[in-house]
């Protein structure tokens, strides 16, 4: 969960309960993810995991003219400015691609594991990563991709159904096609692949975990239902928008970043996407970039309108716990779930 | 499986082997619905149901001019008629909605059970199923919908998940946005609901069906997986079409039939809906009617590119058997699932 919701105190508390945290670094300095990661071990002398986003290729993301697209867009986006009162940004901000930074300091970080989307790393980085002896994880969208990141050399694989918030891992072929349910691809991708998989997509509670597990998965990946705890950053009206959205509330959207993510339909998704091929937005990371400073300033003034509010599709199940809380509860109803299954067997 | 699918011999084969077989009457009249009807009582003495499509509101489907929009159509797909040889058509159709008739019928053929999709029905005839003594199941695509369907008095309610293949149930809001995937969608409904759930999307062998078991569901419905038993009767050129495509081969469509539906993207989809936004194409049923013939020619020529593919994301697990093999090998899997849960606790 990259972009705040993940603390050092959700990390740590999550990992101190049984499951594995992880700092999801894809926003991070090499500096920031030393001084996280340090604030973790400090709380914690579990395992945690780091998650980065592979680099992008050019090809898949650069338009002829991204710079006029942004420009463009920054005048598209100065009423907001106006409206939240900060400064419209005289200069185009060009993002660059950190990775290789962020990938070094992972690897003094002291974390046990490193998962990624987005793509495949390149044979030296993942030789680098096994070198220090941490479990690689990738994420897949197809099969195509499973088979593609088992041929990388990753350890395991996270299948992301469509269900799942926030942005698309995919990074071959289309991505509306890509948008497959966790109960199609989690079978086939554990049918194409020797490597465990990693369900995610849609699980909230112990109903989804062990039909993930019945699926074939080895284990699941959870996002959303760890964004309404207690010791999530997340700011509070992201909180509410979260327990107060029902499941056909969501959609793909690259209005925020220029990657297709989903999220709760809000006013600047709509007002932004008013071409249904959305060509007039800038690629990732650059819009990303450019509408950073608005969501910050809607942060602060609890404005979920311009916030992205990335959710999967069942947040009906969402509470306000803290992480302990919740994954206790996950493992007594992991437990009703398979007494139920055995009774009526 | 409206269409074709869903011989007589596959719906009595399938209620012959423990599960129960449905005949898809919605393009049926009411004396095919007699007729096949009998001819699946001469082959099974068990239970087996019809699915019927509810009737559609006008105010939803109907644009300001549907006939300017279906002499436009005729004429973007006058070259296909060419191409397969068939004359064509003069008239434009003039589909009607005979549900009342199909109703009646259906009353009158000994199905046990009896399901329906794309809405509510009316009080009247949801009293009149009651009155033969007939289990009455709706089809929802969102939690707002299950309710509904509850309030109107059916007994059960299909969970129709994103990955399902062929036309989506969705009568309330968004197409799009009721895009809700099994794993998210069917706990959601279960705890918004008192009825018995009936899980599908997406769900092709036993790790499916205990998965929608673990979810909360009581039963699963199961579509794609039947397409490509030995009974079903489907053109040979779609059992191909199922058996050699990918999980990220489909999306939705309005091409065949007005309608979104997912089928597994070929020559005709990809040529029709140039249009994002898809507004040139005519209303459901109208495109239907209008497409009909080339289908129907098609079929015959062995031609998948102009079918309607209807196809759940989960066709890499569809396999060539017989119905009774087929759900031998579900019972089966679902043992074998169960096992391995239990080994793992």
């Amino acid at each position: 969960m990259a972009g705040g919701g993940d603390t050092p105190d959700l990390v740590a508390s999550v990992s101190n309960s049984g499951a594995l945290g992880f700092i999801g670094a894809a926003y991070l300095t090499p500096e920031q993810i030393a001084s996280t990661a340090a604030e973790v071990r400090a709380k914690t002398a579990h395992p945690f995991g780091i998650n980065l986003f592979a680099p992008q290729p050019k090809t898949r993301t650069t338009p002829a003219d991204p710079d006029a697209l942004a420009r463009a867009m920054l005048k598209r986006l100065a009423h907001y400015f106006d409206e939240l009162g900060v400064p419209v940004p005289t200069a185009l901000p060009s993002p660059t691609d950190r990775f290789d930074e962020q990938l070094a300091a992972t690897l003094e970080s002291g974390a046990s594991c490193l998962s990624f989307t987005f793509g495949v790393l390149s044979p030296a980085a993942v030789a680098a990563i096994k070198n220090k002896g941490m479990f690689l994880i990738g994420t897949a969208t197809t099969v195509a991709e499973a088979v593609q990141l088992e041929t990388s050399g990753v350890d395991g694989i996270v299948t992301q159904g469509s269900e799942a918030g926030g942005h698309r891992g995919t990074f071959l072929g289309d991505f509306a096609q890509a948008m497959v349910g966790t109960i199609s691809l989690v079978p086939q991708i554990v049918d194409a692949v020797r490597l465990p998989v990693i369900a995610s997509g849609g699980i909230m509670d112990g109903r989804g975990i062990v039909a993930a597990l019945a699926l074939g998965a080895q284990a699941v990946q959870m996002g959303t239902a760890f964004l309404t705890c207690h010791e999530a950053g997340i700011p509070e009206a992201y909180k509410e928008a979260i327990l107060n959205a029902h499941e056909d509330q969501t959609r793909l959207t690259r209005a925020f970043s220029g990657r297709p993510a989903r999220g709760i339909v809000n006013r600047f998704m709509t007002e932004i996407e008013p071409d249904p091929t959305h060509e007039t937005i800038p690629p990732f990371p650059l819009q990303n970039s450019l509408t950073r400073p608005l969501r910050t300033a809607a942060a602060k003034q609890g404005r979920s309108e311009f916030l992205s509010l990335w959710s999967g599709q069942g947040m009906r199940l969402a509470q306000r716990e803290s992480a302990k809380e919740l994954i206790e509860r996950l493992t007594r109803e992991m437990d009703e779930v398979m007494s139920g299954l055995n009774r009526s067997r």
